[in-house]
């Protein structure tokens, strides 16, 4: 094995010991006076409850799942397939989702230290403030990422090694096992996502309900019993859940591009192996560039543009991993490479992941003007809000829904492009392009919601208002980071998605590459997996709305019970409303979860591969769109009301915060929160979760379904259908014949030079099966001499039709045979062909 | 011609008349005094207003549209290929828009006759204003439905006359020319269900936000401005709109089952013409069991049940067209049919019609449960409406998602069942036989406006209050019979479009009939249709919302302005306010129309067939959902509201009109109206007229993109790529050639037992291309021996490595084929064949 390949594990530990040093640097910063400390320390043990409640349920998941996978890696053969599995993929599937909690895990710890640290920092600068903030959220990125480099890359080494003795399957099982690893990932992510989103929203919906609209406390005040709660979920679903949902999103997409890549035969220096480790290299390169952009993030004084200093640092190191791909394709790759009948040149997949970059770089752009403050849309919100409540949410409604035109025809466009270029492989790898800088990405995405905590704990002490200015900028910047963030996790879901779909192609149909919408089963399978994303939403914005209820109703229950709240005399019980969030997350978020796993297995193992092709395409496409459609329309709702607090005009009138337009403002933002926060950014993870799954099957359901239909359609039918049957799986149909041919080597037309006993050797020599071997022989005839295959019409262009009918019976036509047989001639009994 | 066939057009006629006999009834009774008809004059002549003002553009529009259509019509090649049509498409095209234009002017009409005449009647008994109500209902049922059915039979029969001198294309091409008329029909439906969606929820919501919300004076009040406008629209929505769009559906149902029947080659009593007739023989006996069905469409007394009423004569005419349809089926199909390979038998086409039955039941009883008043969904609303408008918000948007599980589960297996049962005939005339009660259907749905406008009536003439109360009766029962209409419409919908989908198929690509979703272009186009009805919801939705507000500030003006209209001493100007809704509806219908008619053609003559299949693909998919879910949110939220007029109990405490609860309803229905009544039900028309359109470009598209993109790529790269395109373009490819073999008679294999000159002979008399016969030639070797084909490895099996390359050197072979046979023989020179 070529020893570059360990470069790759090494890139992830590199950043690991970044972020180690990045995370001794914020620990040792100044965590402010004794009341901030003890806020903070609510905070942290809450967000510790959540995740150890979390754990306990996902850690019964694990188990029972890595032992299904354990067993599943012991069938080493499906229908006379083999199988390149092993039982060593339940452990690739623990170390996976141990990673991914270890990710969310990390982010937390460092989020909940850098919160005060940043409410302090910000007691003497903005400048400060961002860079403990964005210290923290660096700590989070390149923990991620190099964890999921790391995890990727060893495995794949170790794997490697354990299946060497394999021989030419060696690398295919390793990257089979690999999924697992994906799997594990993904299935946590989805759980951390949907659960920590659920949780921050209904403390959140739950704490501004009964705290600003009913007792008119302002947010964050230290005497909502929900405060605690709603700072704990920022956490929990901002920080942990998106950590594990981006490591999930990262692995998936290098995973993918493996999958691909091992398809690809090239001759070159990493014993053919480059297209494989490409994707891995350019992503630990781009943790490396992240660090290096993390340089360019910092302001010079209260005055500079903190949101100028973060795209500086996102863009230079996007573009530094551009420039350095360029490089690292030319000197990696072949010249040409070949998948799947698609031949593409090494630059070509360079131009590949330009195309991933400028995708990634238009939806941000999109989403941000979609979202942002003072630009057209979030204006016709505000404006709509004039005439109240209704029309605020027809707005919003009108502006996701709009908000899905432009990405999608880049994402369309993208695709098209990126298969342009390098075929499937293109496909895959613009999406590793696009994420090749999460390190940046997360640090960016992760600061914002310690932002928000700092500028709670500063309202909770009490500290003077120019600390929470300060942290308010830092937090109005995390907002639109945020949206930009969700537009660009959903591209490249978008992308990873097709991807696995055609990795999932690739192994689950091997010998017919077709998902065809135009079969009714098919169609129907796309009508299912499009309803998946409508259910899934429901689940989750129903769950906020009840959480959120039930929060309300025990805020209410304090405030009534507890005499002395409201005077600062009493201390309301937090730790009842972190209960509450903690208890519905964790219950509610099961059921999403269990739909998103079971049903690729259902349909699957009932209707084949290309039902469930059908399926994860419905999945997809719907997916994408409610994603972007309830993040935008959440992202402008949110805008829209903060632009209230600056004060707004609206036919000439001016309007601010308490007025009748601000309220009907406030119910946009509340129903947009679950949109924006629960249930838009868990698509992205849906979908590639529902892939995933249907990858690691997709080895034991291969065969079911159409191709036993096919089969059975072409012993029953006449020629028509039987072409049809035989082109579905695969099989080059000759003519009438259908049930052999060179599907494996076996091609009977071989046996024209041969004689009867060298054709029958032949046969032998090239394991084809018995009825093969037997139809072979059916082409002699009882002297031996070679007569061509059983019912080859064509043959009788030279008989007579008399001849031709006898030739027929002798050879045991069919009686659609013999039928078509006579056809050729005209009713003089002249031979006229046949006509197609 | 069978003159059978003339039983068709005078089922229709029959329906015509007997709509005659009840318009004159409706029209002989008593319309009221003096102030109700004033008032039903105002109503009247806005309603007539926005119709003149709607054919207005739409005849701008069908006078281009109908030009460029004749002029299609002159193209009778396209790349080679005939195409079977006719400038006269252009002609049906016409006559389609006046008919769906008249359709909704005989329903307008009669129920703005019948609305007065039905408060009248309410001043006597319940049972004889639902007598007039319903038979209001009945003539505008009985006008769509007889003709549509007068339409399509007169046409096809007088186009078969006018191209019989075509011959074996006389049936194809009248068919074909009259998918014109469809087209005609489904283009004004879908403006026309778009503009009066847009004109009646910009009057309701503007006339409920000021005079309900801010003047606190009650709905449908004499002295609101907007109230007129509100009535009209109605009569312009639900009426005019909603008959346009359900003649448009019925006629693309009928038509799809005819153009897939077309294909069907049988011997029966009709020339073969027994599918093509079926649907048209079964919808035409559907308005004679529609006529049956009305007369038990009644009740005894003022305590009687209205609902069961209507469902008796629902449910009466349904079982007996089925019934009937078994000896229709019976007597008029042969035993065994085949479509594109796919053999079933006459019962079987009977079994699938019953499987539209009962699909199109289920979808009525899930869309009453999740929208009727007293149960869960609604009740869940109605809970979370205590914790404010956000929470009734998301309460609805979760109920409308969660709506969409069952639905989508039952029409997938409607397709699956309906295909196993009879293949895509199946599934066309499932959707045939849900849709054959239309007469019967639309009376139910038409009858509620009817009485919303009765009872509007009656308010604004300050009629005693037990009118309003037998109005409000019938009213409400029509928003149950609304709602499972709509259910209905979409289930039938989304089967149409299935069958237009599989006849655009047939037409664009016969020889190879595939919409792979795995291709990179093919899933681009299925996420810009999945995009289509998010954007096409979104502009009529923000329509709704910015003409809501334009009235709203009218309304201002004239309160403001005209001093005394709360005291009743001053008359509103009524008429400015309809002027209002009249401009905007007409100006926002234009854009979402334009997308739907324009999208299919820009992509089809761009990509080419299959993306377009794609496009299709997602757009029904997608606008399923998106129609599921609006309609019912709108429906759930619409009742939740409704339900406080009795009071609710939530958490064990009443609540009443005016408490916050219920106003936080109000926000729900407000938001829901435009989902409702304007967006949901556009869906059904916008994926029905998007196939509509596909399938008359069908014959100019095919052979654009894919195919000649294939056969370059044929001819430029290697073994797996050719294989691959070849199948793609339905070529049977053998080994390593494609170029020809047997695609149209020229099998080189049969020259294996030929001499070179009987071969070359045989290429002559079967009519080979030139490039055919030299490939023939080329398996001869120098001296006429019969070698195989040029490059044919398979021949190295019997040779040693040297023999292999020279037999290559000899045959021309190119690199890549001649290092295919090299990879056949290991290191050491062995022959180990190849691996597949």
């Amino acid at each position: 094995m070529n020893s570059f390949i360990y470069l790759v594990p090494i890139l992830g530990i590199v950043g690991l010991i970044v972020m180690a040093f990045k995370s001794a640097w914020v620990s040792k910063q100044d965590a402010g006076d004794a009341k901030m400390q003890e806020l903070a320390g609510y905070i942290a043990d809450g967000a510790m409850a959540f995740l150890k409640a979390e754990w306990k349920v996902l850690g019964i998941f694990v188990v029972f799942a890595s032992a299904l996978l354990a067993y599943s890696g012991t069938i080493h053969e499906v229908n006379g397939v083999a199988i390149h599995s092993s039982w060593i993929i339940s452990i690739a599937f623990i170390i996976g989702a141990v990673f991914s909690a270890t990710a969310g895990y990390i982010g937390m710890k460092v989020a909940t230290k850098a919160n005060v640290r940043t409410t302090q920092a910000a007691r003497t600068s903005l400048k400060q403030a961002l860079k403990v903030s964005f210290t923290g959220g660096t700590v989070m990125g390149l923990g991620v990422a190099g964890l999921a480099v790391l995890g990727l890359g060893g495995l794949f080494i170790v794997f490697l090694s354990v299946f060497a003795d394999l021989g030419e399957n060696t690398v295919k099982t390793a990257i089979e096992v690999l999924t697992g690893f994906s799997l594990g990932a993904e299935s946590i992510a989805l759980f951390a996502r949907v659960g920590g989103g659920i949780y921050t929203k209904a403390a959140d919906v739950g704490a501004d309900l009964v705290g600003k609209v009913e007792a008119g406390i302002p947010e964050d005040d230290v005497r909502n019993p929900a405060t605690i709660a709603d700072n704990v979920g920022d956490n929990v679903g901002d920080v942990a859940g998106m950590g594990a949902d981006l490591f999930g999103s990262y692995v998936a997409t290098i995973l993918a591009t493996m999958v691909l890549g091992q398809e690809i035969v090239v001759e070159d220096k990493f014993n053919g192996m480059s297209p494989i480790l490409l994707p891995m290299v350019i992503c630990g390169l781009g943790i490396l560039f992240s660090i290096v952009g993390t340089w360019f993030v910092r302001i010079k004084d209260e005055k500079s543009s903190v949101q100028n200093a973060l795209n500086l640092g996102n863009w230079s190191s996007i573009i530094l991993t551009v420039i350095a791909s360029f490089f690292v394709v030319k000197w990696m790759l072949p010249e040409t490479l070949n998948l799947r009948g698609v031949e593409f040149s090494s630059m070509d997949v360079f131009f590949a992941i330009v195309v991933g970059s400028l995708v990634g770089a238009v939806m941000s752009i999109v989403t941000e003007y979609y979202t942002a403050m003072g630009k057209g849309p979030v204006k016709s919100i505000i404006k709509q809000s004039a005439t109240g409540h209704a029309t605020n949410i027809i707005g919003g409604l009108a502006v996701g829904m709009k908000s899905t035109v432009i990405p999608i025809l880049t994402l369309a466009s993208g695709i098209i492009a990126s298969y342009y270029f390098a075929g499937l492989y293109g496909v895959a790898i613009a999406a590793a392009g696009m994420m090749a800088t999460t390190a940046m990405q997360l640090a960016i995405d992760a600061f914002g919601p310690i932002a928000d905590n700092a500028g709670g704990i500063a309202e909770m002490s009490q500290l003077p208002p120019e600390v929470r200015e300060r942290t308010d900028n830092l937090d109005a910047v995390g907002n639109t980071t945020a949206a930009t963030g969700k537009g660009f996790a959903i591209a490249s879901a978008a992308l990873t998605s097709l991807a696995l779909f055609a990795a999932f192609v690739g192994i689950a149909m091997p010998d017919n590459q077709h998902i065809d919408i135009y079969k009714a089963n098919v169609l129907a399978g796309l009508f299912v997996g499009g309803m998946i994303p409508f259910i899934f939403s429901a689940l989750c914005i129903q769950a906020v709305g009840k959480a959120a209820m039930d929060m309300v109703q025990e805020v209410r229950r304090q405030f009534r019970e507890i005499p002395g709240i409201m005077e600062y005399k009493a201390k309301p019980e937090y730790e009842k409303c972190v209960a509450i969030s903690t208890k519905a997350s964790i219950r509610e978020m099961i059921l999403p979860g269990a739909i998103a796993l079971i049903t690729p297995l259902i349909v699957g193992f009932t209707f084949g591969p290309e039902v469930l092709g059908g399926l994860l395409a419905g999945v997809t496409v719907s997916g994408v769109l409610m994603g972007i459609f309830q993040s935008n329309a959440g992202g402008a709702w949110d805008n829209a009301k903060k632009s209230f607090e600056q004060g707004v005009e609206i036919n000439g009138e001016m309007f601010y915060k308490k007025s009748e337009p601000h309220k009907a403002s406030v119910t946009g933002d509340t129903v947009g929160d679950p949109f924006k926060d629960t249930s838009g950014p868990s698509m992205n993870i849906l979908i590639k979760l529902m892939s995933i799954v249907s990858l690691v099957i997709a080895p034991y359901i291969s065969g079911i379904g159409s191709t036993s239909a096919d089969k059975a359609c072409c012993e029953e039918h006449g020629t028509k259908t039987e072409k049809a049957c035989c082109e579905n799986h695969g099989a080059e149909a000759d003519s009438l014949e259908c049930t052999m041919d060179d599907v494996n080597g076996c091609d009977m037309s071989k046996c024209a030079t041969m004689s009867k006993d060298e054709c029958a050797k032949m046969c032998d020599d090239n394991g084809c099966s018995p009825e093969q071997k037997e139809e072979c022989m059916a082409m002699y005839d009882k002297d031996g001499k070679f007569i061509g295959k059983g019912c080859d019409m064509d043959k009788c262009a030279t008989m007579t039709k008399e001849e031709c009918a006898k030739m027929c019976d002798d050879n045991k036509c069919s009686p659609e045979q013999k039928a078509k047989c006579m056809s050729m001639y005209d009713k003089d009994g002249k031979y006229i062909g046949h006509k197609k």
